[in-house]
């Protein structure tokens, strides 16, 4: 009858553990609802710009940082819509993800995202496009000699957003930087019209990795940030976030 | 004691599942080993050449395709090394992985895995790079007008290889076509030295999608294969390609 009972009490279903998943954040000081009401707006990822149907211009940015900082954003009670280019990541729990591949899909999409409270662009935009993506695949003449790729300008997410007629109380830009890393980040913060800039340096394997040392630009200022997980940087944002937004920023 | 020895025999460990992660392939009409003490070398995926440290150009190719001709020239007994750009697939059980990001890197492996009786080249290379890659981060110098990106021809690894002194028996291409499949194809297979070219038409969503209908252009002609998936088109090319190599091509 023991081992009946013992073999009855096995063969019952396992409970489900309720936390799988969820990421592993400490809670947060005020209980977690530090960003309670707040949108809080989040691009991650590269974006790829085409060349024709097959190539594309990418970059290095894995989107880890990004989807970190709006797991974080959604663990302190925020409502987060993330707009990812194209990752291998899964999205946090909690979260509107809206999957974008162009620089000029990722704007359309933060822009009707808005209104927000705070908009923490962390994807790697970028810079350039083809002049004109081909419809056909390119194929190699014979001449050895292929014709540069014509580039223009992307529009530039972070400055639009600097001074949007529905600007967030809060916009923070990121820079990737490979030398004089504060120097540039500084002029990025005016030219862009944005509250803070989180300055790294990529000059090493940042890009992909899972440890991250910052320095956060503002008018006061630059703090430097030992370097840490990019989940800690996250957190570590989230809460210097919700400070700046309690009281109210403006 | 029953309840005991059956707590006993709970906590021991389990046995592990010695089939655990081979692919699901059934066996081979000849019981598997129809490439027994062959060398089969594969390339797969895309190359990606920088632009600068943190931008690159690329392509859509997933590696799918190549990837499931390794397991199933592995599956058939043979000894495989695949090249690999890249992706982000598992290594097929039995299949020695290189892996390489550029398709200048991609022909040192190649060579370096010579001599082989069979190459089946999949890998979308690069006909392209970058004339210079940049040491630093290339910015934006205010002007709206971004220098055009100048390129350079890549080596041509499977027109080398066609041509090589270790030439394997049997040198198979892959050909990624918007249109004009056949003619395109054709035209490869001569200025290539290969001896087939498995041509599929990406203008659809082939790349990176699991299902493939491709054509194999010989110097005897063209045969067409249904659509099918990747893993079936992958056992239906090793087994001509077993076919092929018995009786001895050469």
């Amino acid at each position: 009858a023991i081992a009946a009972e013992i073999q009855r009490l096995l063969a019952l279903p396992k409970r489900p553990d309720l936390l799988a998943g969820q990421p592993d954040f400490a809670p947060a000081p005020n209980g977690g609802r530090a960003l309670a009401e707040r949108h809080v707006l989040v691009t991650a990822g590269p974006t790829h710009e085409p060349i024709d149907p097959v190539r594309y211009i990418a970059n290095r940015s894995s989107g880890k940082q990004g989807f970190a900082i709006a797991a974080a954003a959604a663990n302190a009670g925020a409502r987060v819509t993330l707009v990812a280019g194209p990752v291998h990541l899964p999205t946090p729990p909690g979260v509107d993800r809206i999957d974008v591949e162009t620089a000029r899909e990722m704007l359309a999409a933060v822009e009707a995202a808005l209104p927000a409270d705070v908009a923490v662009m962390v994807a790697a935009v970028a810079d350039w496009r083809t002049a004109d993506a081909a419809g056909q695949k390119l194929k190699k003449d014979g001449s050895g000699e292929p014709a540069p790729l014509a580039l223009v300008e992307n529009p530039d997410i972070l400055a639009i957003l600097g001074r949007h007629a529905q600007r967030p109380a809060l916009v923070i830009g990121f820079a990737a930087e490979t030398e004089k890393i504060a120097e540039h980040a500084q002029a990025k913060l005016t030219r862009k019209g944005a509250d803070w800039i989180v300055a790294n340096d990529v000059s090493g394997d940042v890009m992909g990795g899972d440890a991250n040392a910052v320095r956060i630009v503002t008018a006061d200022g630059i703090e430097g940030w030992e370097s840490m997980s990019k989940d800690a940087v996250a957190a570590k944002l989230i809460e210097k976030v919700a400070d700046a937004l309690s009281p109210p920023l403006h």
